[in-house]
């Protein structure tokens, strides 16, 4: 079966292999605080840094997944007020999350399918923004990202890239803190999110700690960036995945980072041009500055389920649409483990539906 | 080589290939809201559930790790006050925890290597002990355990029994929460923790919320229970590992958890007799009531390097001893995934060593 689910998604080629290759090593039973784990810390962080230019003025730190990383957002990053752009249900999930810490949270939201465009002067000290939104298959123009930047220089940018990275390139030195979650696009089994933040990020949550603010626990950025330091983490961690990780992020490198970006524009431009000619299918997000080419959403109402049998019957496994949208959306990723001939088989056995 | 660091530890005999059953039956790329997947957290429960004897008045979740439930029953159940009875690095970390969340946390210290068992009468909202600590090899005597909820019937008691589980043999009713991480006792590689807490934990924790009061986002005790009375996790979980999980505990059931008690026991009192009888080594712990028989510390003073590299030779890798006893001392665990066979190699070679 081909699994086009947008996550857990399908495994990437090389990730079964590598799990064998760390039982055989004996990472499971490495001690973390051995300096075995420290060269399979430090080899992860260089792979992934050296894949998706990650300048030295952003650390990259561990977490178990990117939902607990909207809660360590907020508990390191605000005091008082936040701001989320909400368009679909996991700008939403970031939201809640600030009012769970009893933080005055700012909404604006759009419907589902729409984005954003106009970077508007924000009160906030942190700004929330889903670059890629998994449920509706809606992605903000970078020229966005970076305009709310310019626009409110004072706030620390967060982006949610869950469902973008690797695929996406962005000018870091607008962003102050980036995540995302390794069941996606790096196309591994989930248990791992990864953090990435700046010293921007370090120093507030620092003069949170100076204010007498609690910031956490075992997961503050400080004891992120001291245990960092060592090439370690702060708790025992999913030390497999921290191994796997940084082999396919090894891997993507030698296929060719631009390889796997042009592969991916590739692969939307076919299925995006099917939905556009197709007689009873058609792409959910219709504005094309905001479709995603990383969780691509067919608008199939009535012939949903029909649509998902049949794709089934041909081995083909589509993600259900996300929430009040299951039963009349089907979600395709486009990650770096689908093939471009499986979205071509895709767009072929889409053709032929009626 | 064999393992006998207290953790990650030794991987018990079955999981490599319950982690490659877990591929092949594509847990990795599963839907976490997916049947297939509620099939596999409900077979975890109760497999655990069986092996452990925990009774339905007590709940089971899964965290990334012990140290994140140290945050987490802060979090979610106190307002002001809670105590903590610290004998070592880990017991030490848990106090520390809740004095980084703003409490008012008492310690009750002794020094490392000794224990308690005198249960005080306490003014806290929670008690914090530390059944077995692994950095000290202090295993506290359940009588003392129960004796405290005698003495403070309102007070939530929560063990930490991350090194001795699966070998304890708990009376639930005496506990309101015990937890553990998997790459212990288990013998799995670390990224799980699990945190078994009663109905009177998702009461106070209910009851904060009431009062206003923040509780964290996605790993509240009353979202966790949401999402578990469906068998799904809040977020999307570490599935290949609770799958290992289910598959590890039903083949200890399998063996039988009173064999594998037994076996502990027959270990702990070879090895210990061994450094009763030994002329240069001897047990840190010193009164027979706290000696732990999962983590079992050897006093080797300035012989540790040399009896380290001589193990090594042989085949055995030791723990080193935790913190200020680096240097003096050698951890040697007693979990399931050691074969007596392998307790009485050690012994010999210890019995060799001069």
């Amino acid at each position: 079966m081909i699994n086009f689910s947008p996550g857990p998604s399908q495994l990437y080629f090389t990730v079964e292999d590598h799990t064998k290759s760390a039982f055989r090593l004996g990472v499971p039973s490495m001690s973390h605080r051995s300096p075995a784990f420290e060269a399979i810390y430090q080899h992860t962080q260089e792979q992934l840094r050296a894949l998706l230019s990650i300048p030295h003025t952003h650390h990259i730190f561990f977490t178990s997944s990117a939902t607990e990383i909207w809660e360590r957002l907020i508990q390191n990053l605000v005091v008082e007020k936040s701001a989320h752009f909400v368009n679909g249900a996991f700008s939403e999930k970031f939201y809640k999350a600030a009012k769970q810490l009893h933080k005055k949270a700012l909404e604006i939201r759009v419907q589902d399918g729409d984005g954003f465009s106009n970077p508007l002067k924000l009160d906030a000290e942190l700004i929330g923004v889903t670059h890629n939104e998994t449920s509706t298959g809606v992605s903000l123009p970078k020229s966005f990202i970076y305009g709310l930047k310019d626009q409110n220089p004072d706030a620390l940018l967060c982006v949610d890239a869950v469902s973008s990275l690797p695929n996406v390139d962005f000018d870091y030195s607008k962003i102050d803190s980036v995540y995302f979650s390794v069941q996606k696009g790096f196309g591994m089994p989930p248990g791992l999110g990864v953090w990435i933040a700046n010293d921007a990020c370090i120093a507030r949550a620092e003069s949170l700690l100076a204010k007498g603010l609690s910031i956490g626990t075992h997961h503050s950025l400080p004891f992120y960036l001291k245990n960092g330091l060592k090439n370690q983490t702060p708790e025992t961690p999913n030390s497999v995945a921290i191994y796997v990780l940084g082999k396919v992020a090894e891997d993507m490198m030698r296929r060719g980072i631009g390889t796997i970006r042009n592969e991916t524009e590739y692969k939307a431009v076919i299925l995006y041009n099917e939905l556009k000619q197709h007689k009873s299918l058609s792409a959910f997000v219709t504005e094309k500055t905001y479709q995603s080419p990383t969780v691509i959403i067919v608008e199939s109402g009535d012939l949903t389920e029909r649509l998902s049998k049949y794709l089934q019957e041909k081995g083909i496994v589509a993600g259900e649409g996300y929430g009040v949208h299951q039963g009349s959306q089907l979600r395709f990723a486009n990650f770096p483990a689908h093939s471009k001939e499986q979205f071509e088989l895709l767009t072929d056995y889409l053709t032929a539906f009626s």
